[in-house]
């Protein structure tokens, strides 16, 4: 996982100083030739500049470059918010020689902090200049915030004889929430496919890999996930019956890096999907799955190793789906802990608190009225998790 | 507060051995006369037996004894769960010679244990041989269960020169939020009014109070704030136009309480108030109180007496409500940390750390787009949390 790459795409990660510790905090992904592009950005109506500049580019379909920082969010930075943004997509298009319209922004870190872009320009010579195909691991590591390891993923697929790459590399630990989670992702791939088609794609890998994961419940004002193809492998979709070759690769990334940052939760030692099944719709298992993923008093169970299920079953019962409590049953890894809404018995419980010591593992609740589903991934909810929180800024 | 009474109540607490460790854990609250009784209940799908029969009952609109224990919440029992309960009634109905309807049950603990009512029989001759008219200190003690101080508050009125009291007990620290929280609260009053009127009342009061916490997001199968009325104060409440005089009290009780039961958060070191104004509504302004109130990050923010104000218009922005960030203003208790969506400063940081240091303090959110206002209260969330909860059934 060191050395992936992808054709026609480099990247560099240097130490701008905009970390204090002297770790990577400035990053780039290059095209050598002009990609099409697509995007997902944040809800939060609170957005930093490069938010704001991105959603404006993206409109062409086109880019050459990413620029990304940690260390600093430039968000509720005012007017010079925008302005430091606009310098750094100056700088690589100086340096690339790019128009600037062909450059996207990223930032992420402390908020309301102005950005010290003169650090930032002094570190184009060096950035610029380290820029490699294999240079993808060391822009994942200038990404990380509160990361305990770098979060990268590739897949090849072989479409009419010819292969093609897609990887991918991402941020995020804490505020992670479906739909607006602090998290940064970039996708490269050779594929030729036009930026409608690669939006609509990534907005379907988005919904079941990086919607699908909680880590606190809370979101961000930086967010986004930015899929750059360039076409050099020269496997075009022509029609969206082609779209299944590309999305099923696209997948993979997404989740599984969706998967990497749950498992890099802040203090996180457990990785917990919480299945729904049973429900009258998939909107309502959704609901009842998100409640039970969210509830500090689930997921600290989870850490004391717990087979607290009553505090499943009052977390299922608020979600606001239609349930019976009289028909749910809910399983540890298979074990059946709750049977028609009661209580299986010591040994039952014997059982689940054994699979509870385990690293991973599944929760599933069958409310036994109807056919949705739905499937959450969170982790447990620890004292380091507080102790990181407390002290992010100091 | 430690001989709080009210003409015509009685009340006792002893330790039937629920809890393991010999503290109180049954309850009565017992009138000499019928009084006319109103109540809310949780709205969690999932519900204790204790909830199912008193939502029965209270459509009489009378009461003359409450029985509460601790230590065990007789949620998902299934069968047994009803048929103790019902147990628990007919040991009070016989001891004091009432009919089995005008008693109320509630109880709060660990879900999906069986009841042993054997204990609670066997404790029956100790609690009612233990009612008198300063009773409710005991009582008070009896319904606690991760709580640290017991929860009491009264007050007195004057109407038509004839005086009436108000008083109330109430548990509660984790797992509280608005509309469900794990709490139980029961008020006594001697005014004598129908049950309509007292269920306005109590709905409002609840609306203000209750319904204006939260410490951890979570909330319980076995809530209910009851309120009896026995008329032995003489003072009637007629029409809608006398309702004030006892609302009045009703609110301060009830506000008291909520506001204990806050500063009793589970780990909480801080009491914070979230006040949220010039919100395009007030339901917009209840919107970004609750994400606030809310959110961990935020409150382990507090915990560290973190000015990160970055974190709380984070909050803000995925709440919901409508906003411009640029005309957000920030305080702390007064000192204003953002000024239009911008840091006011290393020296309002300053003036803000020092105020996040105090036990108690307020957060202003103004929006600056319309009249909207809200306010909630909560604490921070600290280390203290994550252990409680991690340990809890261990």
């Amino acid at each position: 996982m060191q050395n992936i790459e992808c054709p026609g795409f480099k990247a560099a990660g240097v130490a701008a100083g905009l970390k204090k510790d002297g770790r990577k905090d400035l990053g780039i992904i290059f095209s050598e030739v002009p990609a099409n592009v697509a995007g997902v950005f944040t809800k939060n109506s609170v957005q930093a500049a490069c938010i704001s500049l991105c959603k404006k580019r993206i409109e062409s379909g086109k880019a050459q470059a990413i620029i990304a920082n940690s260390g600093n969010a430039n968000c509720c930075t005012g007017k010079n918010g925008m302005r430091d943004t606009m310098l750094m997509s100056e700088y690589i298009s100086q340096g690339l020689d790019l128009s600037e319209e062909m450059v996207f922004v990223a930032s992420t870190g402390v908020i309301g902090v102005p950005l010290p872009v003169d650090l930032i320009r002094s570190a184009m010579p060096d950035l610029i200049g380290s820029l490699s195909g294999y240079g993808f691991a060391d822009f994942a590591e200038a990404v990380m915030t509160t990361d305990t390891f770098r979060k990268m993923s590739s897949r090849q697929g072989i479409h009419d004889g010819k292969k093609f790459t897609v990887i991918g590399v991402a941020k995020g630990s804490g505020m992670i929430h479906p739909d607006m989670a602090t998290m940064l992702c970039f996708v490269c791939s050779d594929i030729d496919a036009p930026p409608e088609m690669l939006q609509t794609m990534l907005a379907s890998s988005v919904h079941d890999s990086f919607n699908r994961i909680t880590v606190d419940g809370d979101t961000s004002t930086n967010d986004m996930v930015l899929l750059m193809a360039n076409g050099l492998s020269g496997v075009r979709l022509n029609s969206n019956s082609d779209m299944d070759v590309f999305q099923k690769e696209l997948d993979v990334v997404l989740k599984d890096l969706a998967r990497q940052i749950v498992k890099d939760g802040e203090g996180a030692t457990k990785l917990v999907e919480i299945e729904v099944k049973g429900a009258q719709s998939d909107s309502d298992a959704r609901l009842v799955a998100d409640t039970v993923a969210n509830s500090n008093l689930v997921k600290t169970a989870f850490f004391g190793q717990d087979a607290n299920w009553g505090r499943i079953i009052a977390a299922a019962g608020r979600a606001g789906a239609k349930l019976d409590q009289d028909k749910i049953d809910i399983y540890f890894d298979g074990i059946e802990i709750v049977s028609c809404g009661v209580f299986s018995g010591n040994d039952a419980e014997r059982e689940a608190t054994k699979i509870l010591e385990k690293p991973e593992f599944i929760i599933t609740i069958d409310l036994n009225i109807g056919q949705g589903k739905a499937s959450v991934l969170t982790c447990d909810f620890s004292v380091e998790y507080v102790k990181i929180n407390a002290d992010y800024r100091t």
